[in-house]
Order: C-alpha cells, then structure tokens, then sequence
C-alpha cells in the first residue's frame, strides 16, 4: 500500500467506525467532521509537533474558559466559524436587517426596561438616544416586540468582565403600538476582544488585530417572526474593515448623531455632550 | 449575491485575514484549517444548536483536563486524527516496526530498570516475560538502546490513573550488547478508554465502544535511528478489530506463551501462572 492510501485507510476505518450511529444527524456530521479533519492533515502533512501544540492550545483555551470567559467563542469568531454560521442559518432576505454574531456576552436575566427608559444604568460613557422602528418586510409594525440590548462602555468591556457582579449596559424593553423603540445608552466605544490567553497569542502569531469596531448589540424577538440577533456599528469607526470577528455588514453602519445641551427627541434636556442613533429593525416572517 | 457567494465571501475574507501572517508555515497551516472547518460547516450545514453543542463540548473536555486527564488527546484519538498523524509522520518502511499512537499516559521521568528487571513494580496481573532484540533494518543490533516501556494493570488502568502517586507498570532499560531487551511485566487487559466525559459520551451517541484491546507501550530511541513509539497487542483479543483509537496494525499483534511453574527463559522459576511475549523492534535509520 502506498503512504496516501495508508492514509485514506485509516480515515476510512474512522468514517466507518461511525457508520452503526442510529441518530442519521449525527452520523452525517460526525462522518463528514471525520473527513475534512483528515483532508486538513493531510493537506499541510500536520507534524507531529503540530499537533501537540494544538492540543497544548484547546487545553489552555479549556482552563481559561470560565462563567466569565468563553475562549471557544473567541476562537470560532476569529476563525470566522460564527460569522459562516450566521451566514447559513440567516441567509440574507431582501429588505430585513441582516443578522451578525451573538458574541459571548448576552446574559439571559438582563432587567426589563421601560419604553425610554436607561439601559447604560451606571456604565460609563457618553449618553446616547437610541430609536427606530420594529417592523416586517412588508412594512407592518411589531408592537410588543422584545428587544434585548448589550454594550460595552466606554472603557470597551461589558458588566460581566467586571468581578464586581455590575449590571449596566444591557436590557430589554418591548416596542410600543407602532412597533417603536426608544433608549438611553452609552455611545459604543471600540475595543479588544480578550486577547490574554491563546486566542489572543493565535491572533498575535498572525499579525492579526484583537479590536472590534464599536458596535451595540440587538436581539430582536416577535411572535410569528424569525428572531433577529443584529449589532449596530458606527459609521467612521476605524475598525469597521478589520473586525476580529468579521461581523460588519455595510447595511449595520449607521452615521450617530452628535449634540451639546439643547433637546432630545423625547423631550430631556440632557447637559453636556450626547449623541443619536436611529436604525430600524425589520424582522423575517416565520413560515408557520 | 446568492446565498453560497455570500458564504464563500465569509471564508474568503477569513482566509485573506492570514494573509499577513509573516510565519509562511502558520500561515499555511492556519488558511488551509479555515477552508476545511468552513468546508465542513457549509456541507453540514451546521445549525446554531448544533454549533452551540460544540462550543459545549470543547468546554467540557476543557474543564475535564488536568494532570491526570487529556481528553483533547482522547477526542484526537477517537477521531481517527492522532492515528492519521502516525501515517503522515511515521510511513511505513520495509522490514521495520510500524508505529501507532503514543496515548495521554506516557511519563517522562519513569525509573530505569536493569537488563532483565521488573517494570511492574507492583502492578496488578498474571506475570509476563517479555523479550526480544532492537536492530535496524539492514539487521544491524542496536546495543545501549534505551526502550521505554508503560502499560495498564491487570483492572485497565495506569499508575497515573490512581490518585495514589504510586509509579508502576512503567520503566526504561538499555539493550545488550547484541540489541537484545528482556523484562518483566503483568500481561496487559483490554480497558476502555476514559469515557465518563464528553468523549465518553460521543462514542456512546455514536454507539461505538470505548475498549482498547491489550497492549504494552514501546517508546525506542538509539543514536542514528528514528524514534519508534509503538505498541504491541496480543492475539486473540476480542477488540483488536474494534480499537477506540484505531491503533492496531496487524504487524502489531503477537501470541503470548501461556505457562504455569517450570522455568522462565531468564532461568528463574516463577510460581503459579506466567506469560510471555517475544518482539523484535527494528528501527529506521535517521538520514545523516
């Protein structure tokens, strides 16, 4: 036998070795993991250096990963996999806001705010006015839509890498009769992803960046529509064409606006400086 | 854009992310471990609760992991991958021993035995003598070869699998002048691979089994020749056709003698049941 059959043979036992799997699901995704697995070995003739050092890596990113870090994340991000992910379950519909990664940091029990009310409470930042409209393709209004919002401050970190148990920047509110919604925040600040531990010392050995553009986070959830989890960038952010996670879409930038003193849009009268998004979100119809 | 342009728009800005990685080997390692994951995903078409279940998985085996549990190498084993690296690094060579996996349960610093001593230290089982000669190829004797040698207990567990610190079952020898090694053991059982973890679960969703059939563990080195890391199984055993790791090479596979009392090749006189296996280890020169 020659060596590249040597080699074929031995994915063909392991491909085999899952052909008694009586999930078909997992035997599909299990057979074909098998497969472009051994198709990337022997594509670059992996050492066997190679390999120790990525089992050096999975392990630092295991003992790393905690309630408060997800280095699996990171390393399915910068590697793209959450984005490609993204792309073949959201597959682009004409007219609806395009969905972007989820991220590491959503947490399931945000606090409920009101229609207006402060999802910053206490983050640091300059104040920004949020607003737009919930609506589906075809124009209709989502009144009592939830939308959850996450942020960074201005510092680039969210609560949860703070250890002092903080909630700020995030919350949920529903939109109102006609589908509106209307917040006060903090403006995004660009910042690093974790870059202390393996995916970081990944992105270095790559001459790669750690920083991601500023961006909000949305996930936007209606009855009878698919739910839609979005970020919203600012338009001028120097990161917008090198994002870690390559989560920018062109139809997610918006232009902030920025003011001194005056009036808001709801009326406040806030002192100093503050800025303005407006970004509608239009939401898929959920075949029945 | 159709939805396979604008996956394929994913991967190629991954890919081109590498582009400035100014190690040529990273780089290529790196691109070509994108287009096969991003490969995989898009034929799966892998779902959000699906890549959600690996991210959980890798977490798991992360957190499994420490000084006595590798199940990034178990999961690397089961995989077929640890197998494959064998293939790509260790070709087969005319008249030489084949290699096969070196496993999570080697240990660097275990005790040197003299010609003809007792690796089990202890270690529960039938005794076994166990000889042979290292030489090369051309049929050369290789003396002052040291020959690392580790194995289970007669219950399927190594030393380090105990949380005693007891050190057993495991040892190192030099060969004579005539390449010839001779030492005793326990004739080693099948045992399954650890499987009350991630791995564990995988192969019992896949419903594959997690027994390795008996072997004994050779690690060879000698000045001038290739390191060999090799096992070898016994015949008979009723999992040498289904491996958990994929391990056995039939080259691999010897008959053991089977005795009670009388005298051993070493001129002693053992009481009550004994064994015996004879190997020749031949080595590949190192190209100069």
């Amino acid at each position: 036998m020659n060596p590249a059959d040597r080699e074929q043979a031995v994915t063909d036992e392991v491909v085999a070795s899952f052909a008694g799997t009586t999930d078909t699901r997992l035997r599909e995704v299990m057979q074909s993991l098998v497969r472009h697995l051994h198709a990337f070995a022997r594509d670059v003739r992996l050492s066997e250096q190679e390999w120790e050092a990525a089992i050096g890596f999975l392990t630092r990113a295991g003992h790393i990963t905690d309630e408060r870090r997800q280095e699996f994340i990171l390393l399915s991000d910068v590697l793209g996999l959450s984005m490609l992910t993204v792309a073949i379950n959201e597959p682009k519909v004409d007219g609806a806001t395009e969905a972007t990664v989820f991220g590491p940091f959503f947490v399931d029990d945000s606090p409920e705010i009101p229609l207006g009310g402060d999802i910053a409470r206490g983050a640091a930042g300059t104040p920004c006015f949020v607003s737009g409209q919930v609506r589906g393709t075809d124009g209709t209004a989502i009144p009592g839509a939830r939308v959850d919002v996450w942020e960074a401050d201005e510092d680039g970190f969210y609560d949860v890498q703070y250890t002092d148990d903080r909630s700020a920047g995030r919350g949920w509110l529903r939109t109102g009769e006609e589908g509106e919604y209307r917040f006060w925040s903090v403006l995004p600040a660009p910042y690093p992803i974790p870059h202390d531990g393996p995916v970081g010392d990944l992105l270095t050995a790559a001459g790669r960046g750690p920083m991601r553009p500023a961006h909000l986070h949305f996930k936007v959830t209606a009855a009878g529509y698919r739910t839609l989890i979005t970020h919203i960038f600012l338009a001028g952010d120097p990161y917008l064409e090198s994002d870690a996670v390559f989560g920018v879409k062109e139809g997610l930038v918006v232009e902030s606006g920025k003011h001194h003193g005056g009036t808001a849009p709801d009326g406040s009268r806030p002192e100093g400086e503050w800025a303005s998004l407006t970004f509608d979100l239009v939401l898929v119809t959920e075949p029945a």
